[in-house]
């Protein structure tokens, strides 16, 4: 096992494996145990299967409490955004996982080490053994230093976005002047409420309110959406 | 809250809800909540957001200890079979979930409380509220109960059953004669190894190798799905 993994392990996440194997069949991908079938040693598509299960839970019971407003449909969004390939391959990444991978040389001359899905199942296998061997909370404590953070600094929650969204819905069928009105606003300064109207082309397409002028607008979107959505 | 759930929980699983209003949550369908808006309810799908990934990561556990040699691809299948709405559904009868759903009227009417998606929404609900409630080893010990032992009888392998696959398979298209056949035995009587050969038609299209002739027809069949599968 390459010893640099170890210690960037131990320095970055202050992990430290039990069962050194465990880690060493997370960074086996299936190709390398192909061109080495006298060595009797496992892939990580097991541990994949494992960790994946692992990061699902962990991510949900985050997004439970840290949104305890969001309905159900948005938390489901939120939670493939942030689980998908393209995000787990960066958080590979960014922990340096791509350096550690064993790959056939196949793959590897094909680019396999900066392929997407790879580090994904990577990510994931990685996950899966440390659960194994560390248990819930240790893996829990890994996603708190990489994962969430992501989260709160709002990488993934451009899915809830409405503003976004009705502008790229509107703007699909040619050019349209999309503007939000603030119409009004009301309760003591500490508890106002704003209510803003949005239109297309001078059109009224929503209305919406919110404790901001910008979640007020984000409602008129997503009221916007919901009508467009319905005709 | 109905005190017979409560008391049915109590004695069939010796679960006491903490907080009997995280239950009831798990037993208010939306349906209902449209019909009561003055009564300031939340209906269950947040939880059953949560109870779908608790049930993921422990089955997910469960299979990869269960089955040691099991490729990913195969543990992948059978836990889609496992945390399908069929089987949750059945799941959510056999705890008698179904008796206790509340559900608004045009709901009632049209025959929800017997509907599978609700059913399977419920008993997700259910273990997103136990999870809540009572944490994740306690969650583990219901599914332990009433998951579990369904794995264990089988009912889920079918999935895993490559010579009723091939069977369905090559049957699609007219009848065939499918026959299994024995054609090498060897090594020490505790490590005997069998390789059977299986054709179709007289066609020889799959060849597999085990540690029992029903292990080796497995395999066989599994070998010709991958054949047929590739063409």
């Amino acid at each position: 096992m390459d010893t640099q993994l170890i210690n960037e392990l131990k320095e970055n996440y202050d992990i430290v494996f039990h069962d050194v194997n465990l880690l060493e069949q997370a960074f086996t991908h299936s190709s390398y145990v192909n061109e080495h079938r006298n060595m009797n040693i496992s892939d990580n598509e097991r541990l994949e299967f494992l960790g994946d299960a692992v990061l699902e839970i962990q991510v949900s019971d985050y997004l439970y409490h840290h949104y305890p407003n969001l309905p159900e449909g948005r938390l489901t969004r939120l939670r493939s955004a942030i689980v998908r390939e393209e995000s787990l391959s960066k958080f590979a990444k960014e922990c340096h996982f791509d350096h550690y991978i064993m790959l056939g040389k196949g793959e590897e001359n094909s680019g396999g080490r900066d392929r997407a899905a790879l580090l994904c199942d990577l990510f994931e296998a990685f996950l899966g053994a440390l659960y194994l061997d560390q248990g819930y909370d240790v893996a829990l404590r890994f996603i708190q230093t990489v994962v969430f953070p992501k989260i709160e600094a709002g990488v993934f929650t451009r899915e809830m976005d409405h503003k976004t969204r009705l502008q790229e819905v509107l703007q699909k069928s040619g050019d349209v002047t999309i503007d939000y009105r603030l119409v009004n606003e009301e309760g003591p300064a500490h508890e106002r409420i704003f209510t803003i109207d949005v239109y297309a082309d001078d059109r009224l397409i929503g209305s919406g309110q919110g404790k901001s002028k910008k979640l007020a607008e984000q409602d008129a979107a997503e009221k916007a959406l919901i009508k467009i959505a319905a005709n």
